[in-house]
């Protein structure tokens, strides 16, 4: 043990756990960037990652450099003395180590890395030789079952009794939001539905985006199942209660190099819905040159795994693989696409018939999962449900019992994108349409985005509207404007 | 182009170009973490690496917080306003994702990486993922001579006219300062040979640091071929003049996990041999458990490796596979190694008999490589050179053009390690004996280190030296104590 000065960096690290020493100091104790130390004082002590400085005026010799989550852990200030000590790695970059060369991880390993990760106790080095082994190597059936079993256990879950149902979209199509439209038919027909959604990160708007323009979406488990026993279902952000937070970590480093791992993709989702009790699961995998699934093979692929992943967890999963070429429904950002549902549930003659048939397809196919009932009796019932007004009644039942959120303001700031020439729409840019709406404002601004005036093999003249850009000022109006001088995401011929 | 009012973080990051956003402006314009922005001021900009601040104490809304390299580029000051523009990331991250996918890069796209890795473009992330997928696919021999020639290209370049000789071991064996022998031989010989050298990351010293304790080794280009011109020769670091910088790049990356690529190994050796404009080279690949060829079949393939390498690169490689598994020589530590060096030059009696043996090899393989000789005559040149006193006289020569160095002190702390049986040396372990020197305190303590008094092989009793510890001070020579009560790295039996 040898004895430092604490220095108050001023600032948080924000998250990880992080001790700095003067060059000079970790030359003489044979201390290397990312090595671990025992910083201790009193009874208390605290794990970091070493960092070295190499000006002594951020720390000088014989002081030591401490962030916010670490004073505050070992109950120290300015100019206390503390106890440093050098710990070995922890076990799991070994681990790590291992599946870089190729070996295969077991549960214990796969726990420790998942742990380690949860407690932001490796660095961001460790953590992408994790993923890029992961990725490289591939992860065995095995593999995927462990580390989804790992991201269940070092997170919070929450237990309902029963027969408990979900749904998930593994993403890539903007719209597309017809899981507050399932959920609302599903919980009217008399399911648990507890819905945890996230929010974008590199979409225009995520579910839970979408849902917090009519209701509260952040809060605690309590009142997660309290909203649960009220109406059998929710739509919240599975962000605030820390479900499978190793997750969201790996995401952060698979995001530089836009990977994405498969082994991690299906122990996401998975960890997910079984962090949330879901013993009967329905997925829908986009199919389409710009999403996931590319082609007909990578789906079909992609759903033989999450069946078989489902069968060892003893969830009953079916996969469904759907159309993830171009948009679904009109609007694109939180608003818009909040108004999308509302039309629907509402049976409201104007409203997005991509989206309502896509929602009525998914709630039959996962009634048929859990009903003792004909092929294509889920659908017929759906049906009913949502033309009857009883899903519209079962999502106000859901606001209101999660909170009513005070509806946000739509852009004022339009800008109408015209067709440039005649003929029939053959495509529309999935990543162009979610881009410009990003920049518009979207998902931050949540009445910023795009409203789809024609769809896809619509016909239209030159001239004609294609959608409408909303943004919340003339500024982030421009940019979007910029962006699409170029290229506006249609194709026609 | 947005305003940003400048924050000066009034620390170096050292290195790498970093500007931190507050989270809400990142958001509202939608960057993220490890994005590229442009930053300028006046006509100058810089690209910068972005981190966001979760804190707005540290970095304030409407403030971009700047580190000392960047300040100084833009030649702005606390307060200065800067206009930020993002730009995309750089095209080398394509190309590592491309290589993470398991495509195989061509020389325009290596070169790309290597000069961004060169110039701190790159985050730690996307360093990482270059080597976990350069390791996990390997690098073919076309990419590795096209990371050769990039790093070459990215760095500084001494050239020398016609016949140049070199040598490189790939290291993990302590001791074996066979370079400060080999070197005046050959030189003394008639040949020309600019070693650059390197200093120790995980052993307890290097060449550079070994023979730093009889000369200066940090020069310019300019003096470094003043000195080979005046001696035919230099034994120099060649991390002061920028040779091949993004090899120490990638190592930084490659240490946390102690994995050492193939391909960037490969293209490590090549290029520093390269830099120097070397055609005719021996390499000594050290084999055994604890070095990088552990096995035949391992050191046979890298000696393949090199010798296609050298070829395609008009290199004239010879490899030899020599002891790896026990340290060479009997100091341990720079001052100590010196010593045992200078005692071989000196022919005296009580010189370490395999330091000299080894090194009398390597210089007679190395003159066969350059002379019309008979397999045989080029040990008994070196054997003459270095028994006539020539080798000593041009070390002497070195020495004195390089720059004379007051010689450190010896470790005046000392503890002696005696048998705890009697037997025979059966083994001497590497790591154990690299590590308790490191932490008596070499190599930046040049005086410290081991002594060994008995070598693999040798018939000892109870109660005998095995070696003697030297430590700068007390502390440091009971921390060296306190780890080897457990092992001291022999096995006798």
């Amino acid at each position: 043990m040898v004895k430092f000065k604490v220095k108050d960096m001023d600032i948080a690290s924000g998250g990880t756990l992080v001790a700095i020493l003067n060059e000079k100091d970790a030359k003489k104790l044979d201390l290397h960037s990312a090595d671990r130390i025992l910083v201790k004082h009193n009874s208390k002590n605290v794990t970091c990652i070493l960092d070295i400085s190499e000006s002594s005026k951020a720390v000088p010799e014989g002081s030591v450099g401490l962030f916010e989550e670490v004073l505050d852990r070992l109950h120290v200030k300015h100019k206390d003395l503390v106890d440093i000590r050098f710990t070995g790695k922890p076990e799991s970059v070994k681990h790590i180590r291992d599946k870089l060369l190729g070996k295969e991880l077991n549960y214990t390993e796969l726990y420790h890395i998942t742990d380690d990760i949860t407690h932001d106790r490796l660095t961001d080095i460790e953590k992408t030789y994790f993923v890029a082994a992961s990725f490289t190597h591939g992860l065995s059936i095995q593999e995927v079952i462990s580390l989804t079993k790992a991201m269940v256990q070092t997170g919070k879950t929450l237990k309902f009794p029963g027969v408990t149902l979900d749904k998930h979209c593994i993403g890539g199509v903007p719209g597309n939001r017809t899981t507050m439209i399932v959920v609302p038919i599903v919980a009217a027909a008399g399911y648990t539905i507890p819905k945890t959604s996230s929010r974008a990160i590199t979409s225009p708007a995520g579910t839970a985006d979408t849902m917090e323009c009519l209701a509260k979406v952040e809060m605690s488990e309590a009142k997660i199942k309290q909203v649960v026993r009220k109406t059998r279902a929710c739509i919240v952000h599975g962000g605030s209660i820390n479900l499978a937070p190793a997750d969201d970590k790996i995401i952060e480093v698979e995001h530089p190099l836009s990977i994405d791992a498969e082994g991690q993709l299906l122990a996401s989702v998975m960890a997910k819905k079984h962090s949330v009790s879901a013993n009967h699961v329905l997925i829908d995998i986009p199919m389409g040159k710009s999403v996931k699934a590319r082609n007909m093979k990578e789906a079909n692929h992609l759903k033989k795994m999450f069946e078989l992943i489902g069968k060892k967890l003893h969830m009953n999963v079916q996969v469904v693989i759907t159309d993830g070429s171009h948009p679904i429904g009109n609007g694109i950002g939180p608003l818009l696409e909040a108004e999308d549902v509302m039309a629907v549930l509402r049976n409201d003659p104007l409203a997005p018939r991509d989206l309502k048939e896509k929602s009525l397809m998914l709630a039959g196919q996962l009634l048929e999962l859990v009903c003792e009932c004909k092929k294509g009796d889920g659908l017929k019932k759906a049906t009913e449900i949502l033309e009857s007004g009883k899903a519209l009644e079962k999502m106000h039942d859901i606001i209101n019992a999660q909170g009513k959120e005070k509806k946000p303001e739509l852009g004022q700031h339009r800008y109408p994108v015209h067709s440039s020439k005649s003929g029939k729409i053959i495509e529309i840019d999935n990543d162009i349409i979610a881009k410009v709406a990003r920049i518009a404002g979207a998902p931050t601004d949540k009445g910023a985005g795009l409203y789809l005036t024609k769809k896809i093999h619509d016909p239209v003249k030159k001239g004609d509207l294609l959608y409408t850009i909303y943004a919340m000022s003339e500024f982030k109006l421009n940019l979007a404007k910029d962006f699409l001088h170029k290229n506006n995401g249609y194709m026609v011929r």
